[in-house]
């Protein structure tokens, strides 16, 4: 006993969703169906509208509707710096620091051989162009502080590092508002190694 | 700051989904289009689909895209029992226990004056148009276990006590596999009040 094919198939598709098992899709698919058609009218029109036009910026390569996204198109951010992270939503985070004005460069992911994920997969070729001659100064490592994270920042490092541009990590250190009592060991050795003089 | 217009429309198409919150839409919308754009299309198909096909069924009012559900369309099933549900997932519930070859009749939803649900919304006047005359023997109210599905069965059986028909409902009583130190007080008062000879 199950339900009807068509609904059965609802609650298979709402199953391709990030964290979503048998019974939330279940409970998702006789939502819309029992309360909400017209959020799920709305939800099937966006979704299939958002991945026919939404593609990569030509330039970060971060996703975008547009040809050129919204900052790479903004001609009063710095253009001598540039910040390398791994997805979108790292962009967000650090625009919402409100501490950085210059350009982003999106890798989409991090390298990962076992995955088959190299330096082409992640446009290092396309970014390594792009530096050539357009007058960066400073590139700024800001992939996640993880194994991979690490290592295809150290690869990046590696590639620029005759390029003349100065080539900064983001810092290791302890959470700020944390307690050092709940910080891992390798951090706090991180925090240590990296302290800096305040007098 | 925030993301293209396009990417942030589905961030707030996602919300529409029951439990889904901020950073779970956004987790969502970032996964479909990063990751799973084939099972997107899909989901956006089947919702569309879906919801356009999906009506009830003109005699149980369960869901089903057909104009009767595969249950009332299943002459092998026992016409002189009928359970009164709650919702179409609570179909599936009882029919997964195996033990019930009748019919059903699902009210989408309990009576709640507070909401303005009264006894039409849940199509009480074709569920007594039904009965009347369809050699019907028994009734058995399965609504929840709850203040609103108590009321609502009571309603049921108080409009029906005239027809000569057997109205039960369904056991109160201790959980199987549960500890009594762990079951409220009501649930106990019932399973003492429902107690049963063994001998």
């Amino acid at each position: 006993m199950s339900f009807s094919p068509l609904i059965q198939s609802l609650v298979e598709a709402f199953r391709c969703l990030p964290g979503v098992g048998p019974k939330t899709a279940q409970r998702m698919a006789f939502h819309m169906l029992e309360r909400d058609r017209e959020g799920g009218i709305k939800l099937s029109e966006t979704l299939q509208l958002a991945i026919e036009n939404v593609g990569r910026c030509s330039r970060c390569r971060t996703l975008s509707e547009h040809e050129l996204c919204d900052i790479c198109d903004d001609s009063s951010r710095d253009r001598s710096k540039l910040c390398i992270l791994e997805t979108p939503v790292d962009v967000l985070a650090v625009e919402q620091t409100g501490g950085f004005n210059g350009q982003y460069f999106v890798l989409m992911g991090h390298l990962s051989p076992i995955d088959g994920i190299g330096p082409q997969d992640l446009g290092l070729d396309v970014l390594l162009q792009q530096i050539d001659g357009a007058g960066i100064e400073e590139i700024i490592l800001a992939t996640n502080p993880t194994v991979e994270g690490e290592a295809t920042a150290h690869y990046i490092a590696e590639q620029v590092k005759d390029m003349g541009i100065k080539v900064t990590r983001i810092a290791h250190g302890v959470p700020v508002g944390g307690e050092l009592e709940f910080v891992d060991g390798g951090t706090l050795a991180h925090a240590l190694a990296g302290r800096r003089s305040l007098l």
